[in-house]
């Protein structure tokens, strides 16, 4: 087992190694129960549909494997349920954890000789050895099924925990061949758990995901603030929160544009003694609005409500600052990648990338931010240090930043490459060709209702209700109008923009404008109300999720539509 | 009557007067026939629809008037045609050439002392003087009413043809209070028409006007080529073509950001000297589609098909180089205002502006152009030289340009302020505000279906029709993919993006795509086939033009949908 920690560890991009990579090498192999994960997931989740397809896999990385088990599942169902039965109604989510004693037993050196097509591709999990080479080949998603190889799956599992289904461990459980030897299960204690020292959030975040924390705040509360408090702020972790020690903290930065890379490293205290730049910016998850989406056709990721959005005042020095002292010049074609703190059972960092050119571009205005709304950066929001990449969607403002590499290449990040992209409506999971899209950058003009919520039963006052949301367009384009309508489009009102940033430059407006609009109503009234922000390059939404439906259910900017009743 | 040409004079900005000018200044007053200009204008126009409405008031300056008359109109339409029906139903045409009789008569200097509604407001047509007070006050365009105060329209006229309209004229005489001295009815030759030096067109450009002229290509041939060819390139003119001496030409610069103007003088051959740079740009107009838009609710514009747009390579100097070599550092609240050397009677210039910060920006590609497709610029295209502005909208791509100001206002020019902005589809002529909405800069995404045409019955080939057309999004997005449906969006087909730029970076692609799908079709079928287009900020077409409908009709970039019928 060592002998794969350092396997992973050499695929490690970042030097600095933090208390979170320590805990994921020590955590080689962990014994889980159905009660303690399976309860906590449920707990955790908006998603009641009860459909696999939508409950499972709703987290990069563990997306593509899950899929390829819901799918096995549906062709085989009948052998595989065959099976299940046969196993005497055994309580499956323990299966993992009990000796077969018909089946050999072998040590991890020997599942370790079977990590490729060639050798057959073992894993272990619990005390189970399973042979998976049936189910990896040909597949998109194999590249991260692969990182298991050989080796157990207990780790990877620790953050994908969707995979402690019933459905999941059922077919697992089909592909057992034996059983782990006992010296190389290496059970762990609770303060190993990768999970151990998340954050503590506050109640008002209505959580989409525990592990890793995913969660919004109620849509009302948004409109209550131009700046958002940070409490408040969505959370969209990927991994685990690391725990960074400021004074160890060091930031790497890698210009590798020519054969000579240049390095240097800056710790906190070179940060800070930057010019500090302010930005007031937007920063809107690609999931946003998901759920409604979700209406649709179901969609594989977390099922967010519209608050994965906020608006805060972020500062830290320039990131245009800290290349040029490096002698970096724009170009067209290079990029700037971001590697957080944040690692994975591999030792892989969260990581994304940038256009060199909006990293440069001094309107561009991306900054290494070491302050929220004038309070040092929460754990939750990337402490000590994040990027902020004003206009572009939140999964490239790379939080708890360790790295960054000014390259020729793109990430080849997971999430660079196979996530955050859209398609067209009619492109499935056996289609996808990730490699045609572009990776998410700018997102687009949107708006939604925040106040009423849909469904809701209010009183008109003086013959109108008020209805109240936020409008935002990625780029930096400004929000020029919000239309609402409540006949189908007939006749539109045009909102107020009350709270709105002033004084920013066409082109580099980067926050959000709150709105108020007041819509004729008379008791009985059954009210559909719909929204649709312009921006200043006249851009609008797209009327409907049906028409932008994805497969990744990214990118939702379709009109925000709620149903009330007048009381 | 000179001295009003002296005092037209004192409006000009521009200190360069080239023919065009002496032309209006020896068009003082001109006598024309129905015949002359009203068959005319009727073979030019694409309206065939004999609505008031749609087809006057189609060009800007003369919409706000002509909006009133159509008013009034309808208003006072027992009034008006009672009037019309007792002068023994005379040919209205002739009417303001003919003598009243029963009327006395007034010098043009007794014209020219009720210029003011407190004076009153008194204009002379013909020999015809009419006291048009009433008419004026309290609407929005009174101020471009206002510029023929006290002296004669119809120079204006000769520009806005529309007025030449039975209705328009039968209105007019209600308010015929008299009948101008012969001495000052000065008849003008055919050599001092402004129309006259317009330059020959090809063919096959399908004119929306004759006067100023705006044409269009058939849909089918935009898709031949990337670029299009110079001939085939859609005009969009405000005012007649003005006739430019290379040898005279000066472009005159003024930087107005201090109190010190600083000034500068450049000669064609100084602009051939700068540092030449080339950019591949599609050029749109804000009217485009416009026609589309018309069926849902009617529009005073010229009825535009889809084909007002064009790529082409332009060649000049960065227009960023000129202005630093004057020492002007870009900043975010000032503007660069364009002054065309085309005028109207009044010796106003056809005039824009774009934000300073996109003409200082090297990646906005701002050219000062001479060249189009590797050809000195024709006449229609702004010979001897053209702003082009990348991304934005065509009305800010300023042909014959003859003065550009740095200034920290805005260009306050009726193009830039009272036109090319959009409102919400419940906006009308009595609600607008045209300072509650950003003029134009950079166009949405847009795409449209150019072959087969609307109503075009065709052979399946192989199961399969072929569908062609362009897409384009504003702003240096690039279009990244086009969607097209056959069946209202429940499958979606993804077009080959087969002619397109390649190597330009992220948020500089400034050329189209030109796209070919296969739609699967069978003899007998009837198929409406929508195209969608997507940008990398992944942006989208509106579904409809319903939502979308502005009273100016501008950036419309619904859907672009067609029926055909498969044989």
């Amino acid at each position: 087992m060592l002998s794969r920690g350092v396997l992973h560890l050499s695929r490690v991009s970042q030097k600095t190694i933090n208390k979170q990579q320590l805990r994921w090498f020590k955590v080689n192999s962990r014994v889980t129960s159905h009660d303690e994960y399976g309860s906590r997931s449920q707990e955790g989740s908006h998603d009641t549909s009860g459909s696999l397809l939508s409950t499972s896999a709703a987290l990069v990385g563990s997306s593509l494997l899950t899929y390829w088990i819901v799918k096995k599942l549906k062709n085989d169902s009948a052998t595989v349920y065959a099976k299940a039965a046969s196993s005497d109604q055994q309580d499956i989510s323990k299966a993992h954890t009990e000796l077969r004693k018909d089946l050999p037993v072998y040590s991890m050196d020997q599942v370790g000789e079977h990590n490729s097509p060639k050798t057959g591709i073992w894993v272990t999990y619990g005390i189970g050895v399973y042979d998976i080479t049936s189910f990896v080949p040909k597949h998109p998603g194999s590249d991260k099924v692969m990182l298991a190889a050989g080796s157990a799956i207990d780790p990877f599992w620790h953050i994908f925990q969707q995979h402690n289904t019933k459905e999941v461990l059922t077919l697992l459980e089909t592909f057992r061949i034996g059983n782990l030897r006992e010296d190389d299960v290496i059970s762990t204690q609770d303060q190993d758990n990768p999970w151990a020292a998340e954050p503590k959030r506050h109640a008002i975040l209505k959580p989409t995901a525990q592990r890793p924390f995913n969660a919004e705040p109620p849509a009302s509360i948004l409109v209550d603030a131009f700046l958002t408090p940070n409490e408040f702020f969505y959370v969209r972790n990927h991994l685990p929160v690391p725990e960074v020690d400021i004074k160890e903290y060091e930031l790497e930065i890698d210009v590798e544009l020519s054969d000579k890379t240049k390095s240097k490293k800056l710790k906190y205290d070179d940060l800070r003694k930057l010019p500090k730049h302010k930005v007031v910016a937007t920063i809107m998850c690609g999931g946003n609005r998901r759920g409604e989406m979700m209406e649709i056709k179901p969609i594989k990721g977390l099922s967010w409500g519209p608050s994965a959005v906020g608006n805060a005042e972020w500062a830290g020095p320039r990131l245009s600052d800290v290349l040029k002292a490096m002698g970096v010049v724009s170009d067209e074609t290079s990029h700037v990648h971001f590697e957080g703190l944040d690692v994975d059972p591999t030792s892989t960092p969260y990581a994304a990338s940038i256009p060199l050119s909006k990293a440069m571009d001094p309107r561009g205005d991306v900054i290494l931010a070491y302050e929220m709304n004038g309070e040092p950066l929460s754990r939750d929001h990337g402490y000590p240090v994040r990027v902020i990449v004003p206009g572009v969607v939140g999964s490239r403002n790379v939080k708890w930043v360790g790295r960054i590499v000014v390259s020729k290449e793109e990430s080849g990040s997971h999430w660079q490459q196979n996530d955050y992209k859209s398609f067209s409506p009619s492109t499935d999971w056996d289609t996808v060709d990730f490699k045609s899209a572009p990776a998410i950058q700018y997102m687009p003009v949107t708006s939604a209702i925040c106040s009423p919520a849909n469904g809701d039963q209010l009183k008109a006052d003086n013959g109108f209700i008020t209805v109240k949301g936020y409008a935002w367009s990625g780029g930096g384009q400004e929000v020029i109008r919000v239309d609402l309508t409540a006949d189908g489009g007939n006749t539109w009102i045009v909102a107020d923009l009350d709270q709105v940033e002033k004084g920013t430059g066409r082109g580099r407006h980067w926050s959000w404008s709150l709105w108020t609009a007041k819509i004729p109503a008379k008791p009985g009234q059954k009210l559909e109300i719909w929204s649709r922000a312009v921006d200043d390059n006249y851009n609008s939404q797209p009327e409907t999720f049906k028409n932008i439906w994805n497969l990744r259910g990214v990118v939702g900017n379709a009109y925000s539509r709620i149903k009330v009743e007048v009381k």
